[in-house]
């Protein structure tokens, strides 16, 4: 009987979260001030987000840093999260290549994001602070920041995306029942949502707007700070947890991966996972690739290009200097919602531009695709933004079986599914189709983003 | 910083289910022929079950049974799961008790219904079965009993519930990926479905039907045999590996349980807790109480009569010896679906009988406020089966806070409720109600059954 699942204890949840900034020859760029240029510093961002998240987003020389103990606690409801050798996927693709996977999806939102939601609630609560906004498109980010605010005793008011609010009541519903209160957006308890509510009475609502009117909410209610699942630095430091996790992991179960995968959206979980693999790859030279599988509707890394952008799409946020598509990209309708960013975070930029990780892009047919094998292999319905992780690793699998290599894959499932049966709903049906996204398009958005450099 | 979580390792999945008939004083009563009376032999349930789940469900003799190598081999993609300490409920509570919880939410599918799906697979693979009949109301078994038949090579029919294929589309999906074929309730497949359909071409369709429907699908189709997902002793003795896992961990902690508490339907999820506990009280003596906590809208152990009855409406199963509402009475639709069956299955009525155990009824609100409760503080939304153990749980923790008497409590965690937010939103619209329940109704279901005695 081999092992399947490669468990840690309590005591074994990581102690530090590692900031790849600090070990990077070439640093991310600092956000810009968009009318002055200059760098922002902790203060200047103190404004929107805690003090402290404020501090880590802008550290560039500590390696490691302290999670309190207050956010281990609650780590602690779900973590350590298993390794597991993915013996069936292997079998099913007759493939010599070791296939392992984190399972994120075992916690009780059913996704990564708590990892972030817990310490930047705590770091609120430690300020002072008793109210946070934050939007969530499809969800998961806002269930997770609900669960983490009921912890930590903070109001949470969060701005859903309005289609998303119709058509996914089971994630507001988790919202609600750990206590948060959750709004359409647009909506008409803020300016931002007012003015669009004017111009288009049947706006169903973006991201970006939602970002406007959480951000406005924050600035204009007292003691309240706004928080993000993705995209920052402090987010991808906060998920390193994940990687530390399986550093130890993979040790127990004797091997060290030659290739490591995370789908991309604004690269929390890819991050997370990543960074303490990349640490060796930075220090040490190790020759491990590392894979970032983003939707072929939405490619910012593979068709996107470096460039100082905004990271919302009214152009609120300071500048970033990111792979972007531009901040007015339009991504198609997908059914892997938290895949549906235009931007790549500053850390992950640069890391791409200096050739230490990859992408590539995955249609969401082969997502699905890839998702019904994991499913019928392993056992776990995959959320449709992992399936883009486990597609990338069967054809890095697929590849290893053509050329008789025997190599190490270990990819992050970052959420389980269950409550995006919809989308498989569709898929089966034969609903489903990929997008075909022309070069004109990308170059149109980005035009205007060229033209702010 | 105290531990939360008692985790087991793949090596401490249990090698043994505990049969608590062996040890029963007044031996369940056998399953009668309804024509003739007489006890019906393994083979005779053969032609129906799979022959060693047969003999299992009539064994009185053999204590521990053992789990075969393949079953807990895919045990392991979920097992051990964790054994929680629920500080957060304790605190909100104000209680001195110390309330612990074993997390059957973790398997995959999400509730314990694998235990008894895998085993069952496993024994009509070995006899060379090839296809696998069965129904579901809610979805819960039928979505295991998808998971359990794709990792034996099985094809699956489940006939689901009419009203819950088209109200429930998450769980019909998540078989559906899995592989299994779904068919509404009733259907024209079957010549019960038809004649149904033919009378009442609008019937939304019951268990007790779809029963049927699956029974003769199996009893007519080449290689085929049927599964059913409670009630019966087979079932029960299956999900043992909860118990047993829980006494060692409940070791860990360093406590042992003064009260344990299941939410209870047809009592596997309660069996599979208890038994294992209800060991020392039969042959030790110990003095540890065990509630089952049911809907006060189906309240077949507080308010039900031991008598012999079918096990389902139609009366196509053995007479059974057990608490009951009568086979015909009609629960209300509250939204806990697995715990809307009329019957209790005969070891646990002879339990009852017998005053090893003891019942509760929980109404529909009082369920999910406790819900609500436990989402907030200890950060998993309970499926509403589940949440009837949580209420009860609460009951009695308060009881401890009012008498200043500090017991240990262990409830079942049964499932968790991320595919059931539609009844949370219900609940908090204010759309949920109450149900009451005359005694008229129970004695006029029960009358037909008072005549088959």
């Amino acid at each position: 009987m081999e092992t399947k699942k490669f468990l840690l204890t309590e005591k074994d949840i990581p102690t530090h979260w590692y900031n790849i900034a600090a070990d990077m020859k070439n640093k991310p760029a600092l956000p810009l001030h968009p009318g002055t240029r200059q760098p922002l510093k902790a203060e200047d961002l103190g404004a929107i987000f805690a003090l402290e998240l404020s501090k880590q987003e802008l550290n560039m020389t500590d390696r490691f840093i302290e999670i309190p103990e207050e956010v281990r606690d609650v780590y602690r409801n779900y973590r350590p999260t298993p390794l597991v050798r993915a013996y069936g996927l292997e079998k099913a693709l007759d493939t010599p290549a070791h296939i392992y996977f984190k399972n994120e999806s075992v916690s009780p939102v059913g996704s990564h994001k708590l990892n972030s939601a817990i310490a930047q609630a705590y770091y609120n609560k430690k300020q002072g602070i008793t109210n946070i906004t934050t939007e969530t498109g499809a969800g998961q980010w806002g269930a997770a920041m609900a669960y983490a605010c009921k912890f930590f005793g903070l109001e949470l008011a969060v701005y859903m995306v309005k289609i998303s609010y119709e058509q996914k009541p089971y994630r507001r519903s988790i919202m609600q029942s750990y206590g948060a209160t959750v709004i359409a957006s647009p909506s008409m308890s803020t300016r931002a949502g007012k003015n669009i509510i004017t111009k288009n009475p049947n706006y169903q609502g973006s991201l970006g707007t939602a970002i406007s009117e959480a951000i406005e909410l924050a600035t204009t209610t007292e003691n309240c700070r706004y928080v993000l699942g993705s995209v920052l630095n402090h987010v991808s430091l906060h998920q390193t947890v994940i990687g530390e996790e399986a550093r130890t992991q993979m040790e127990m179960a004797g091997e060290y991966p030659d290739i490591v995968i995370g789908c991309f959206g604004g690269g929390s979980n890819f991050s997370g996972l990543t960074f303490p693999f990349m640490r060796d790859t930075i220090t040490k030279g190790t020759k491990t690739r590392f894979i970032a599988a983003e939707p072929a509707s939405c490619p910012k890394l593979t068709r996107g290009q470096f460039l100082y952008d905004f990271g919302d799409e009214a152009g609120y946020t300071p500048l970033l200097h990111m792979y972007t598509l531009g901040h007015n990209f339009a991504p198609a309708h997908i059914h892997a919602g938290g895949l549906r960013y235009h931007g790549a975070g500053t850390i992950v930029s640069q890391l791409m531009n200096d050739k230490i990780m990859e992408a590539t892009d995955i249609r969401q047919l082969e997502s699905f695709d890839a998702a019904l094998l994991f499913s019928k292999t392993e056992g776990i319905i995959p959320a449709p933004e992992s399936s883009h992780a486990i597609a990338a690793t069967i054809r890095e699998a697929l590849k290893c079986k053509e050329e008789g290599t025997k190599k190490t894959i270990l990819f992050n499932l970052s959420g389980h599914g269950l409550i995006d049966m919809t989308a498989y709903d569709s898929f089966l049906a034969g609903d489903l189709k990929n997008y075909e996204l022309s070069q004109e398009e990308i170059d149109k958005t980005l035009e205007e983003v060229k033209k702010m450099q």
